[in-house]
């Protein structure tokens, strides 16, 4: 049971895609078992994190550009892989600190997030991108139609 | 096969829970295959690290707070997420380049970890917290009781 | 469905294991699932990043030299674990933030993958080491063949 979602970004941001995938969960009958998600990009991410105050964010993405500048920084002159532009390896740097694959356990086709936590793809480039998530279920399938 | 697990936290610390899970996984009858841990929080981590020397988690957690000062911190005067005090943004810093959640193969029920490996709960906030672990394990279990 | 896959390290590199990994699935008749990997040590990681240009794997190891200093630079004098040499701790830093374990979703016996993502074992520490990956493939075997 598996399937691909498709985000379709304009620059750094973080995207929600708990609804998107809740619907999936729901109509492909997932019962009890284990999502996973994988993006399929290395200067992009997936995050489990707040999804109340958009300000965390915000700051998040402010942080991850203090943490790793832009190649045109005066600090970062040290990179090499600037061809594509000064945002293209800073984005590998924030992809390789932030998830490529996350998990989460489902229950009678709920997935058990906490109270705050929202699932999102986070957007390292500056250009727009088309980005893939792949998605699988294991587990047991809901019987609930024949019941 | 799922459960959840406790932890009650009194500032920034890691809790080792590798026993615990460890007799989870063997009162369950659980044989090969995979265990995934999630933690339902955006402020604390799960992380496998040393469980050897204590200074390794110390050191770890004075550098995560160079990484990300608190917020009454000069460096971190842009922060926008703050009224919940100057630990919260950090915090959710710190839980976006930790992990969340984490997989464990299993192999006829023992954890297949490393000789220097624990399973942590690694505590973000200053304050007190309940810290929820969302458990599952997916793949076979064992018969020895019917042998 | 498990294995261990082997990695000599001497010192700090990304070593790809994209292809001994494929090979590993093949042979097995995976079909559909999802594939586990988790390396069994604290100083070292796993990583899914770009497998183009040598120059990201080279940047990204610099990157975390500046993020993670040895114990030997004047930034780092308060670390505490430094017995075992000015590599150790910072190693342990890199190791917490770097994947320890990673998923990936399997379709007809072939990675997910995108077209631009490769496996690799990224060593921390400079002294020569022997890497363990434990390996787990959940999901339906291939009945080709019985065809």
């Amino acid at each position: 049971m598996r399937t691909t979602f498709i985000v379709e970004t304009t620059g750094p941001a973080c995207h929600e895609i708990t609804g998107e995938v809740a619907t999936w969960l729901k109509r492909s009958d997932a019962a009890d078992g284990v999502l996973t998600l994988m993006i399929r990009h290395t200067s992009a991410s997936l995050l489990i994190q707040e999804n109340a105050d958009p300000d965390v964010q915000a700051d998040l993405l402010d942080w991850l550009d203090r943490v790793a500048p832009p190649a045109d920084d005066p600090s970062m002159s040290w990179l090499r892989h600037v061809s594509e532009g000064p945002d293209d390896m800073p984005a590998h740097l924030k992809a390789s600190v932030l998830p490529t694959s996350i998990q989460i356990p489902i229950a009678d086709g709920v997935m058990q997030l906490g109270r705050w936590q929202g699932i999102y793809l986070v957007e390292h480039r500056d250009a727009p991108h088309r980005r893939q998530v792949s998605a699988v279920f294991l587990g047991d399938r809901s019987t609930r139609k024949s019941r």
